[in-house]
């Protein structure tokens, strides 16, 4: 089969994969309600297109904290790259920067922040899980900052990690497949619960802000309170975010959070939205509902996983190529023309 | 089987076509949300009958922009009449003719302007899509003014072509079909990019209106917004369309854009609405929220398959006693009696 | 198996009979639509109980048009008794009788109307479908007053018969089955076009009241427009309904258009509720929406296929007692007490 | 299968029981409408997690009634503990003790009142289902008091049993599986129509209040109206609940009954839910809308068959640690923290 759209790549990538790391690549937690409805709430949001408008030319080139991006759509970060293909971040990253995208390396990548970041020219962020001893984590940000790295992204929804029953009957575990290469055993044995930190508060975040001059992105909010939080604690990015279904099951989707969260921010942070997003058409209605890019997860480790650097480029390349078939298609040449006259939400979304 | 309803046409079409045509009859663009959605939303409005009206005579007739119509039914355009059936364009023609109904004949049809008009006294509309040498198109509307079409249908909502999976993993070609009879090679090469053409605006429409009398009818609004400028660009008529679901996935359905719109137009143009009506019923709800007329699309060409004229006719003959029986049923015996207390709609069709 | 409740002895019924006849008795029009909305729409009502009422005397008995009954249900009007069992609608006037319900007999019914009035004490209403020439229907009315019958219940919704698509495919000819006895072949000669005369107006209503002393019944009306002019007519009952499904495919469900009727309506004239009673609960919702009883029509069918007069009686004990259990388990041992409160609709049903 | 959720133990239970017993644990009554709902209403509602909150330590111990619990679960009353397994209601008040919940006995336990007291040092509370003689009711109540419960729990929403038909079809008589320990076959004798008795009124509330101190708690109501006559008769507790879906078919489920009993009792009455636990989530969502803690029925059950207290124990730490892990996901480390900011409500919920 030679895949056309992201959901041929799922399939394909599940054919080659052990079906134990499949499972953990795909798994949400508990009864996977969020998983799922990270699916449905795009497919009901209803789109309103204009006509006749001049599409000659279509620009969807943006920018995030100030990094040109030939799209609207930053690779989320993820530690699975190795497993999904010797090739790891590094080709990742290279596709990113071939489509006009931008990786956010993940905390847990699978090479060395030095080595990806030799490997390409584009921007590339850093995803930082805290340690509870904050100088390992301080280490990492010196290195990402000494590599270039533009930007922090503070992942805050995995303060316990979900139950991801999957993993549990198959008694996985990733570290049979990826090592922590970026830290030393040292490091790793004076922290020995290292994802039941419970730690991170939003003095975390002021601790970041007072270790970097890099901008900071908080990832995994899903209310206006906690964006008017980051607001105040002077965050340059939110990722509105519930963690790709993997985190605590029946949160509320990315999509469905994020009028209230634009609206309380107005502005003063940029806003992302991830978690499923599949289609051109769904990020079209991240964009009209005020997000200012994408992040995308899973389908980036199909196309890894399926044919490297290549499969990676070609996932973003659908991507972009659907996205512009939907701005064209919805008379929105520029992604300024993408408003909130765009969608007409489910009428279940008020609030009550 | 002896097909009673439109269902039976499709399922007896199926079974005679080559399966990479009845993909192309059949194909939404991608997911196919839109697609279903056409159908759904019929299903979900509710009808509030009234009784005891005097039903003894139902009349159905029309006028669509003056012209005389038996039902209030056109035929959609379409490209595919003769890979459906040989007699093709021509048949369909005369089979709208003999029922009361109206062909618009497509820009890409596959039987002459001239030989269609030839083969019926009815009505004919001419449905164009521009190429990027205005002259080009220019010229088949002149041949269809000179064959005595009476209105010209500009299709506004293929600026692209929508992503027809389906189509895509057959390889499907319709030009091993059926070629472009009307235009010859010479334009056909002057025009390379032949469906992305990316150019019309309203200014497409401002040139249609200055080199033709004949009113002109936009297809493919599916906005307040948009029916609004199409007042303003004095058109005669407006179908509210999503191509079939062909085009943008996850588009609104005409029918529940249908209010706004007649909201919005207040009676300065004609409205008509495309898309899923396969039941006489549908036809109803239509008309109830506003509709002059509707069109049907694939189920002519299902009929068109199974039984050339005679299937065409008999589908909307089909349409015809449908329709009739609604109207008695419903307390209806006129067009003007089916008002929007008819209808009780899905409370999710709120704006939010 | 033990019949245990109406569905029961749906299944045993189909076992029995003849499949051409099984699905004229179970038949909706065109696409079932309002079919399965009849039974959805009762499963999507939530009930509020009450408790610590006393609920030691559980008193279910009223009366409609003044005449008392056992139980808030009648046996809507159907012709099929005798195809059903050999005992006919007599058999099923003394289950009704038995069980303290009421038979309305219908016009087409397979015994004759004093045959069926010989064959019980119970009171018997009479079901008048209006032939073109009035005298011939004036003939029936006269003898049903004759006979002692109590009521005339003008059927309004079959000025045509809908499209009950299986009969089509089974060429099915109920007059196979069952004829109508209560008519002379000359009568019959006469009228034509029986079903589809077409001529039913509030001028038959009228007549109706111009011809007979005894009270009158609508059955048919789904809207509050139409009660308000039963009201002026001056009828005294009106049934709400949409013939089990079978007539205007869509058309709103009974249940759904009960609370604007009662509300149109309020009190000037009783108001019943048929369609898609299969439980004593769905009894219940209907009387909280202020229906004073209800109509069985299918399940009697269903009783009588499987048991004759017995079948009938245990399909009504059935909702007897079911009926019983749900007054208990609500706090409402009255008729009386069944209110508003009883129950929470589906938000869907406002109206827009 | 090594069981990690409440689900697991579902499916093990039903491989070891008899059939018809599983029947009976499971079945809802009549179409079991209520009995589904009981799940769906609890997988529609939305979470609003919280993030960087300070959940580096985790309370959620409570007191019901002064009662000092280790989580805000309490083991509903049931009568099948030795039928589930020999150790019957001692295992299961042990499990509670050493899990830090609580059992409350059924009136008509598998075994003594008296024995279960012995067996555990937790808090017990006692359910009473009264009997027609109230002499024998006294009779438990003063042995209960005797024993050391520390509460009475009346169930009011079983003056009748509701129709099971699973049990029906079966011909269950659960006296084939356990004997009613706590009555003399004298007492049993004296109130022949036991479960039909009909006559808890608000009138047997002041009569319990009057023969005894201990807190009482009404178990069954589903309307604020009710809550209101609760707290005016003076009750300690109130368990919102449509017992298991077993009684009235329909019945609006307790979570979606929740808020409005909530804000009428204000505060003045303790309120807990009961039906559809099975999740950590599900507990988080009960306690965001004002519940004080949760029943938990079937699952007990489960747990007792499987591995007898072990697994009644499994059950209830399964759920603390679900629980737990929501907490921390949601960010909300303590019971006084989940308010209702933490839900969104499904629209239709709204009341009409």
């Amino acid at each position: 089969m030679e895949p056309i759209n992201l959901f041929d790549y799922e399939k394909l990538a599940q054919e080659r994969l052990d079906p134990a790391l499949w499972d953990y690549f795909q798994a949400g937690s508990e009864d996977e309600i969020t998983l799922r409805a990270n699916r449905t709430a795009f497919e009901r949001i209803r789109l309103r297109p204009r006509v006749l408008v001049d599409v000659s030319s279509i620009d969807m080139r943006t920018t995030v904290l100030g990094m040109q991006l030939g799209m609207p759509v930053m690779i989320a970060p993820m530690r699975c790259h190795c497993p999904a293909h010797p090739d790891g971040e590094c080709a990742s990253a290279q596709a990113a920067e071939e489509a006009g995208s931008l990786l956010i390396v993940g905390s847990f990548a699978s090479q060395t922040i030095e080595e990806i970041a030799e490997a390409t020219q584009g921007p590339l962020w850093f995803q930082l899980y805290t340690y509870r001893n904050l100088e390992v984590s301080e280490k990492v940000v010196r290195r990402a900052e000494a590599a270039g790295y533009r930007a922090i992204v503070l992942t805050v929804d995995v303060v316990r990690r979900g139950h991801r029953e999957k993993d549990i009957r198959n008694q996985f575990n990733l570290l049979n497949y990826s090592s922590l290469v970026n830290y030393s055993a040292e490091d790793v044995a004076a922290t020995p619960t290292r994802l039941q930190h419970l730690v991170d508060t939003w003095e975390t975040v002021d601790w970041l802000r007072s270790i970097t001059k890099l901008p900071i992105v908080l990832k995994g909010l899903l209310t206006a309170e906690d964006a008017l939080l980051a607001v105040e604690h002077g965050v340059e990015g939110i990722v509105v975010s519930n963690h790709g279904g993997r985190q605590l099951d029946g949160a509320i989707t990315g999509i469905e959070a994020l009028p209230e969260i634009v609206e309380a921010v107005d502005g003063r942070s940029e806003i992302y939205l991830d978690g499923g997003i599949r289609r051109g058409t769904d990020i079209l209605k991240a964009l009209a509902l005020g997000a200012r890019a994408v992040l995308v997860g899973r389908p980036i480790l199909w196309g890894l996983t399926v044919n490297g650097r290549e499969g990676v480029r070609h996932v973003l390349e659908m991507l972009h190529s659907e996205l512009e078939t939907a701005m064209i298609l919805s008379g929105r040449p520029t992604l300024a023309s993408i408003d909130r006259s765009l969608v007409k939400l489910p009428l279940d979304w008020t609030s009550i």
